[in-house]
């Protein structure tokens, strides 16, 4: 690194350090794959540099004594990507880990932050392959691929190192001179005091399948500013986004004179898994996953060795209440459902409609006129194919059609799903939502987590019932969004209550071109860590705390040689 | 509370919170009973109210519908206390914090922090009551009675107090405007956020029957402070310092208008105990522990529904390499080994010397002779009765003694444990140290804990092995402090890298009138949580950070009535 990027990196550390506080509009990376941010033909670049990696070994030098390579990732738009990664052993990553770590603490917190945001800057000019990368593997969309895994990820980086430098400054980082005075004329006590961050561990990151990076990189780089070493295990159906930003990172610790086994990839096989191994290695103190809660639970009840981070599945609710603006409302809620076909922690499921209906304006909606315009504006959303699969994305696993089928049993049908064929990709697995209306008291139903594109309309007594409901589903199901819809400021008081006491984000009259699913760095926090859904925040100091102790060493002063 | 207080409640905070990050020396209380602190005659007043409390049942007004009242502690200086205090069931005691915590979140934390400040300031004033209520629970002598449970324990609280505050000042306390622009000409994205601090739920604090007001006040503070409602659960032998602090607590938050069934009592038998039912009542989201290792590990075990933080048992030990100051030294151990008989979680157990003895200027020393000097220099101690009394105090449970008998048999004794006659208590339960000398290869004593006056000498090969011994004894067994005396900065490096390894913190080269046992507030952290002997630092902001959860309301502007 040269002195230029040096300063830059430490201006981007002081305006993140104020961002996390100020938690108003701030992100450090453009949005735009076009422009001048990341060049002319910047997508175009992105999809040569992707394609080039097809078919190959992907060149990562890390240890693998073994010489064994594994991947069998397949595109949700239907091609496989051929590449295999090294399939290192868990003790050799964890040895290497620990190796590195030799040096990696001693660095200080300064050095570490400037070369881990040099690796977010790098990671950042790798937007538009890791878009195509994305897209061929999570089935996402390109401007999400593109978005949600490159700036918005970074952002989310960015801000876990921003906030593990924050609680580390908490800390004096020189010795501190402790002097007591005794009142019977005795000398003072007088002693040198030294503070000394040290690290866990090993720390592994579990990605998912469906947002790798915005997910893990929260945790990977928290650990490693912390000076722990990090062992990143993607989802074997989305390995290659990790390795590229394995690759990146080690490129970028390599570069300025570290060992580049700080982190490592850690790759395993749908027949052979590995996760449980890795994380009850002893050497491992630290783990964060994101995925299902029954791995979720399993972890946090076996990996007992370690702090674990974990954001799990929960269901998201929508109240409707009396409110104004149906077509705003339909259109927003409607996106929402699209959005990536519902395989988002942060989508709605389940929505909760008075029986009764509801009015807007001056006149009367019943339920079923409600649903009907939720049913209309997917409809109209998904009704040209080039919007729809930009929308909707592919769905990744089979398993979320099967899940699909299953939920038309569940109620009346509002809206079918249905198959879409891509303009480009006639092998890609995409379907629209399905809307279905439950019966009021069908509990079974109402606390099954469905992932994927699909949406249970609830009857409800009144919106308190619809409130009532929401927090008692939050409190046993988890959740991670709400979303309320009403122009009475008490009803908006009182699910802002009641969604505090379900420990719940809320999300008041969205209509316009903000969605419920999405999360903004430097301003949300990403799960409370209140709720079944999440034991922890992205991102906020109590993620990043865990992450170091601090030990100290006072020296009587006059004492030593 | 009248405008004055609240004022100079507002300077405490901001002093203390200005405190925790500098770690110089700062105390909000006079460590002095006698002066003008605590007024004229504060002793003998303060012994007269502990008196008058003798044989009767203490007055607390909490919930206690069986009207069941429980206590039989017995000081270790003799005399039966015959108190008696509610023995409320842990249901009643849940509902009642539950719907004290229906308004307590909203307050807010200014509100918070002024009425508990207001509470350490009147646990202040009780100071003189407290420190003879703690010399008949726990043994302690009168002047570590006072200062370690008053004083000194009332500045861990307001250092836990401006902990939380200064963590949760990192949230927005005022609703936050958000505007996102877009660049293809839409209206731009406009969000007013509120975040909203959401406690966790019951918190309980289990007090060790030797520190009870130290130990515990923090997690009582740091989880009130953060919207919580608290539950204290004394060791049925030392009920009475709880009971007054809870008393106290109580009757600020009354007098502030606020329900003081935000702290109440749990009393329980020997013969029924009640800390388990109670940390694992579903309703229970928070524990404080300090005590025995086994209750500790049993806790993080199985009270999966809460956030645990536990101070737990572990070895201390005491490297002497070359060192000059050799009755520096053994002052300052001696009275380290004496303090309290040992009965202090920092005390050191352990003392490694290279069997070939040490240097100390121009000549050599062996090991027998460093032994000797040790040994000498606690004899030496405790030859006076008067003096004797003061610094041992006396012994809290009979299983020390019988611990002192199991010790004798573990070497050869270098200087054997004895009775002491107490000058003015001729039933008070007293001993002398025992210090044995072990085989350099016992690792079956070296790795026994042995809680009380006992003192292993452990040799070594040389200072380095001795270094290796401390770093793995505290890797296993865990350790809250080293303490090392060598002349060589190159050693002392060492020791501090083998020290940060091991989570523990060293005092280098203590001769004068600082000892290794004391940890100072608002500058030492007790505990790095890097170890097995604690999960947790008091106090840091990871200590206070998992006690209460930030949840957001999003609102779009401009669609709300």
């Amino acid at each position: 690194m040269n002195m230029e990027s040096s300063s830059a990196h430490k201006a981007t550390l002081a305006h993140a350090r104020v961002a996390i506080r100020a938690r108003t509009y701030w992100s450090a990376f453009s949005e735009r794959p076009v422009g001048n941010a990341y060049g002319e033909g910047a997508v175009e670049a992105g999809e040569m540099a992707f394609k080039a990696l097809l078919g190959k070994q992907f060149p990562i030098d890390q240890p693998n004594s073994r010489n064994l390579f594994a991947g069998a990732e397949k595109s949700p738009y239907g091609m496989e990507l051929g590449i295999t990664y090294p399939r290192s052993s868990v003790a050799e990553l964890v040895a290497a880990g620990q190796a590195a770590m030799a040096h990696w603490p001693a660095v200080g917190p300064d050095a570490r932050a400037e070369v881990l945001i040099e690796a977010v800057v790098r990671l950042n000019r790798a937007s538009p392959l890791m878009a195509a990368a994305i897209m061929h593997t999570t089935g996402q969309a390109p401007t999400m691929a593109f978005q949600a895994n490159g700036p918005n990820a970074q952002d989310r980086a960015l801000e876990a190192i921003a906030y593990a430098f924050d609680a580390m400054e908490a800390v004096p980082r020189h010795p501190v001179f402790w002097e007591k005075k005794l009142h019977n004329q005795r000398p003072p006590m007088r002693v040198e005091k030294h503070f000394r961050i040290v690290p866990r561990g090993i720390s592994v990151a579990i990605a998912s399948g469906t947002f790798p990076t915005w997910n893990s990189y929260p945790g990977i780089f928290a650990s490693l500013a912390g000076g722990n070493a990090v062992i990143v295990k993607p989802n074997p159906r989305a390995i290659l986004p990790m390795a590229i930003s394995v690759d990146i990172i080690r490129g970028a610790l390599r570069d300025a004179g570290y060992d580049p086994n700080l982190v490592t990839l850690c790759v395993d096989t749908p027949e052979e898994l590995i996760a449980k191994d890795l994380a009850l290695d002893p050497a491992v103190k630290i783990v964060d996953y994101t995925g299902s809660s029954e791995f979720g639970e399993w972890l946090e009840e076996n990996a007992k060795q370690a702090t674990v981070y974990a954001e799990k599945t929960g269901i998201n609710t929508v109240i409707i209440d009396n409110f104004d603006d149906l077509d705003g409302m339909a259109s927003n809620l409607a996106f929402a459902f699209c959005l990536y076909s519902g395989q988002m922690c942060t989508t709605p499921q389940n929505v909760f409609i008075p029986e009764g209906g509801i009015t807007s304006g001056t006149r009367s909606y019943s339920f079923d006129e409600v649903a009907k315009r939720l049913a209309g504006a997917v409809d109209e959303l998904v009704s040209k194919p080039s919007r729809a699969a930009e929308i909707l994305g592919a769905i990744q696993s089979e398993a979320t059609l099967e899940r699909i089928d299953e939920a038309r049993k569940a109620g009346e049908i509002v809206l079918d799903s249905r198959a879409v064929d891509h303009p480009k990709y006639p092998q890609a697995r995409m379907r629209t939502p399905l809307i279905v209306k439950l019966a009021g008291d069908d509990a079974a139903n109402q606390n099954r987590k469905c992932f994927g594109p699909i949406v249970f309309l609830v009857p409800t007594r009144d919106t308190a019932d619809s409130i009532a409901r929401m927090q008692a589903s939050a409190q046993a199901n988890g959740a991670m969004t709400v979303s309320l819809y009403s122009r009475d400021r008490e009803t908006i008081a009182r699910t802002e209550l009641a969604a505090a006491k379900a420990g719940v984000n809320l999300s008041v009259n969205f209509t316009g071109s903000l969605y419920v699913n999405l999360s903004a760095a430097f301003s949300d926090f990403h799960g409370s860590g209140a709720n079944p859904a999440s034991n922890a925040t992205l991102v906020n100091h109590g993620f990043v705390e865990g992450r170091y102790r601090v030990v100290q060493t006072g020296i009587e002063l006059g004492s030593t040689s």
